[in-house]
């Protein structure tokens, strides 16, 4: 998606440790108008994959994936990073490492909201090692759902995980697929 | 919002500790229809105050403050609950309880995405005791930005932290007020 390259160059920011920030229109201020455009984009690619759940993470894909369902007219179900007192009963576990936290995280979801009868698409704001959506691709596989593919704003695809993915047999779709970032410049796979 | 009411006492569960759980949709799955159907009711109740931004809080908020921000067309800004890796720069801090993960938080976000042009429109999906709705509060005030008020999903009024903000001059407008919740009977203030 053209447009989203142009964004990231124009408004993206990189920083030590391989970090690049697009908190000014993804991750913490949300250009919602930009955001539609994108959902409307992950329409176009999976709308006739009979979609019936968008599954994401939080916290930045939220935004993204609710703008999305305005398209499929489904609901959004994410999974939390943390267990909290307004889930109960039975819930669905993988192991995630955060990227951006450096850290072990535990994604939570309940049992109720994923059903073998689903047909789900992920969708996430950031792919480069893989880790949150080899999380997420998991529960799918535990609920016995049917995984559609994966919608992805921005791959780092020089960190592997979205090859990774597809080499598993899994749909990723990314928006925009960035080649490197050594020394803040940005390359893209389609440059 | 009578229709939110409805779907309360139809699909919301209530547990000990006074925790209402409306995973189904609004805190894990998010019914993004009728979540729109809550934007567009926000859209009416705030759409002469020139609003230029969205502001809530990670994670439950932002899906309903996405979805009405198609209505006002302006961006979404959410405060982190952790720093992280992807937010530079100078930020705001303010302290939060978190009532559904009994802990204290602190809140941030980076200065530039609120300005002191900017009128704030805070949306989320709970208020009870206020705590979360006092530290976006104090954001805005800390950017002298305009705080044009505050749309809430579900208000649990018992608790106060409505009320003690509107006594404070907020303008909070909650689409289902619920007046009390013992014994697992939910009764709404309109009741």
């Amino acid at each position: 998606m053209k447009a989203l390259e142009e964004k990231i160059i124009r408004e993206g920011k990189t920083a030590a440790g391989d970090v690049l920030m697009v908190g000014s229109f993804l991750n913490q201020q949300i250009d919602t108008g930009f955001a539609l455009e994108m959902g409307k984009e992950f329409y176009r690619l999976f709308k006739d994959d009979n979609v019936t759940k968008i599954f994401t993470i939080e916290a930045s894909g939220i935004g993204l994936a609710c703008l999305a369902a305005t398209f499929f007219r489904v609901p959004v179900v994410f999974a939390k990073k943390s267990k909290t007192s307004n889930i109960s009963g039975e819930v669905y576990n993988a192991a995630a490492h955060s990227y951006t936290h450096n850290c072990e995280n535990t994604i939570t979801v309940s049992k109720e909201y994923i059903l073998p009868t689903d047909r789900i698409l992920i969708i996430d704001d950031f792919l480069a090692a893989g880790s949150s959506l080899s999380a997420l691709v998991s529960i799918v596989k535990s609920a016995g759902a049917t995984l559609v593919g994966a919608g992805i704003a921005i791959e780092k695809e020089y960190q592997g995980g979205g090859n990774l993915h597809r080499k598993n047999g899994v749909r990723v779709e990314s928006l925009a697929k960035i080649r490197s970032m050594s020394g803040g410049k940005i390359v893209f796979c389609d440059d």
